[in-house]
């Protein structure tokens, strides 16, 4: 059985050090701030996390939301954090934004079969 | 040979139905309000499924589509019909529209096989 | 006092004549296409309208709808059509769409105080 | 001289208040919706008011920016807190973002301004 | 070992043939337009194609960006040239191109697997 | 009479200003990156800025597109590459991006009446 949780981490590692072995210096930035963004500061890590989760889902992005899903889950967010932050989602982004809802589902019941 | 119609509707079905057992009161209005949307009223509710089939192409959401060329087809909308609303959303919407217009040209296909 | 819906006739001709008369063949072809396109086929050219209307509120392009508002005014589209149609808009596009629709509401009532 | 907060509430009230006065019911619920979304649950009134801003942000919904900015200067949001989220949708959405956050800007500067 | 280039362009071609057999008048001139657009005129064909490449991957269409890799590639264009046109398209709309990026990379390496 | 590309440009800078004041650290490395993107590479700069245009254009961000036609004006491209840049933009993004095409024509003319 395949594990979607797995299978997308390797894909994304695989994928981001060949985008990061080209040394082309806008995108290595743009990785690098990506990094340094979500920390504690004025708002705390957790918030920020379900910041990015939102603009993510918005912008529907599934890829991004899974990343923020499994980096939420790993901070010990509560499914109920993440699902009310998923449902301002989809007032502000409108009916388009469930099918990625049903999708943050999926992945974030991987997640947690995954433990 | 899988069934693209079938697997669309296990699937939307199965994670619709995680998503209202999570009780979120947002996420449950919106859907119900998705379903009561979609009614006669000024309008005829053929002409309504055009118009959120428009709406779901413009803002490529594949799988907003599908559900709205389902809906289409099963109130006897055409062939041609549907296509010119499509024609609508790619004009409007640019050449990216096409990818997704070539998905649902596949889709409104399994419908037609699946009858 | 300014007439809203004159003042943005006058600048959407001032600058679409402009704009023609530089003979870029792709821009010159897409006006053409979209002049051709809201006429009557297998769906009429009231329901077109609020195709190309839908399309634009979801899409949020205020002149746009603007312009699609004016148009199905002249074709005698009543306003509880019109605003059938934004509601399907604003619920598949979200909040996000609300302030376009204050602005197509402002609209609307410039057209009928217009005539 | 022209106060850009009262100006903003008095157009958006007085348009909000025609758009109801017209009964369609989808428009009226999610408007509904819209006014109940945002108040303690899982995650607090404060977090919410954030995620509405992130997500109207990267949306780039200018009077969407605003009416979040506005209430979370209401709720005592500092301004490190909220220039912090909308770092993450200027990152998250891109260059495009940073028109929207000059524009931010200047109605905090309103709203700090008014008090 | 299933070749991505080869089942991209045979699903393509199949459908693209689907959609002009149906003789929409709009969807078929669109076709015609898109042929036309990239040709040598004020700006060379390739700096066109790099042209369509961001624009396809700011808007996140995947299926667009694979064609305009694959007729970036055809004509010459070097690897360094494409990424740093992809670095803008990064920059300009955000951390959500990101996932984008990482299959643009992994179909590059497909086109030139493929040669 | 007022000049709308003086008007442009001071409150871009005066907003830019009191942006970077604030200090936020994501947001002054996005200012930079921004200002670094755009120079000589495997691309030459009159390329980027043209794509930096395009996707402005097709991401229908005006003050992005008012920018990247100042900048490619003072680079010494001619309008028809311009144009041509833009073509692009209106057919992949579509016919919503036309009005931004009138108010990139107006500010075009301003940047040669300004000279």
């Amino acid at each position: 059985m395949p594990n979607s949780v797995e299978e997308f981490n390797t894909y994304r590692t695989k994928m981001n050090d060949k985008i990061l072995a080209d040394n082309n210096k806008i995108i290595k930035r743009i990785f690098n701030l990506d990094t340094n963004a979500y920390t504690d500061g004025a708002l705390d890590l957790k918030t920020k996390e379900l910041l990015g989760l939102v603009a993510s889902a918005v912008l529907r992005c599934d890829d991004c939301v899974k990343y923020h899903l499994e980096t939420s889950y790993n901070l010990g967010l509560k499914k109920e954090e993440v699902v009310e932050a998923l449902s301002i989602a989809t007032l502000v982004g409108g009916t388009i934004v469930i099918p990625h809802l049903r999708r943050a589902y999926e992945f974030w019941d991987a997640l947690e079969a995954n433990k």
